[in-house]
């Protein structure tokens, strides 16, 4: 008897998070189908990142979808201001950060939910996490609710009655649990990219938002993160 | 004593519903911040149409933003297979037509939402209407309302109690309605662009979905459109 597998599209950005979204996604039963944002990063190794990913977790497609975002502005993520370096976990938690990006998780979903239905898919896995990102508010359980009702009154799919579902397996997880688990499922670590602001050499700063809360959750662990670091001291 | 407008980001697609939509933000009495979304459209007009309704209402700015919906095929619109031609008008409005394309209106409102929280804007006008293209999930009263909470609950305006507000003028409308409503304020319907498939010459086919509900709104109010068809007999 041969079974055909459920697709899920999986928002995969070439970091920790999603790349254990992806792995849990898998383990649940689900053929994988990456998309990755390129929305004028300053650099190219999260498309790399994310591509080594997809393969790594034997993914059935990986599309990456150019999308200008720069012409908004708005955003550290995009443009050319300083991403802070160096701040306490407890003031990235706090407050919308500098790295937000305009209503990118929504116009993120938005795109995902278009593909989905192009593919014939009704999952849709995103690694959004409100508890180092509270200060994001498309990071929270609330927004996700929300974009929840327009994916099943916006699509084909919602109006016959199959609206995709949105999953954020990773909604309330702490980093280490999210570390902990991509390790239990098998995820390589070293392929993924977190970074915010890469040295020259293609290192990880080890100092913007993004390096201070990965390797605090290696630490909370008790783990070795098996990516190098610039500077961490 | 001066007086500051209050921005409103206004989805110009270049056609008869966004031009009048445009006209009544601005009789509202705000400055008018216009985004165009080209996504694979199989001609320019639009854009050259939506520049031209920009310039004729004096909008403050004209942003086009590129979108590539044709990764994720799906529609008569970005796909090379046949728009229909010559059906009823009851036809139109039922079922979920070949030219729906998935979750357009959940994208454009996503990056119109970006576009407003970035300039500053909390009104956000979309010409959508429920009467004549009542078979697009993404054009009812209700999946603008669940919009509506991703705006408040998906943005930093919104956590700071100030969300944009989804104005859709047009929802309840007829197309005559429509039309009288924009020749009331001025709109200058020679300038828009509404065929799914022109002719070589430029002229709207006649026969599209999109150009007999535009004919039959000039017919119903018994109105002569400016525009020229290829075809109408």
């Amino acid at each position: 008897m041969t079974h055909r597998q459920s697709k899920a599209v999986i928002l995969l950005s070439g970091g920790l998070d999603s790349a254990t979204t992806a792995a849990m996604a898998r383990q649940r039963g689900f053929e994988l189908h990456a998309i990755h944002f390129q929305y004028g990063q300053r650099h190219e190794m999260e498309a790399r990142a994310a591509r080594k990913v997809a393969t790594s977790l034997a993914a059935a497609t990986f599309v990456v979808h150019r999308l200008d975002l720069r012409s908004f502005g708005g955003s550290a993520l995009t443009d050319a201001i300083d991403v802070p370096k160096g701040r306490s976990v407890t003031d990235i938690a706090a407050g919308i950060p500098i790295t937000y990006v305009p209503a990118r998780n929504t116009i993120f979903l938005a795109l995902a939910l278009a593909h989905a239905e192009v593919i014939g898919s009704s999952d849709i896995f995103i690694g959004i996490n409100s508890v180092d990102y509270s200060g994001y508010p498309d990071c929270r359980p609330e927004f996700v609710a929300a974009f929840q009702q327009v994916a099943r009154l916006g699509t084909r799919a919602g109006a016959e009655g199959a609206a995709p579902q949105i999953h954020t397996p990773l909604i309330a997880m702490t980093k280490g649990q999210i570390i902990r688990e991509g390790l239990r499922l098998g995820v390589d670590f070293g392929l993924t990219h977190s970074c915010y602001d890469p040295a020259p050499s293609g290192l990880a700063c080890g100092y913007c938002d993004s390096c201070l809360l990965r390797r605090k959750g290696f630490d909370d662990v008790g783990l070795i993160d098996p990516i190098g670091y610039a500077q961490t001291e």
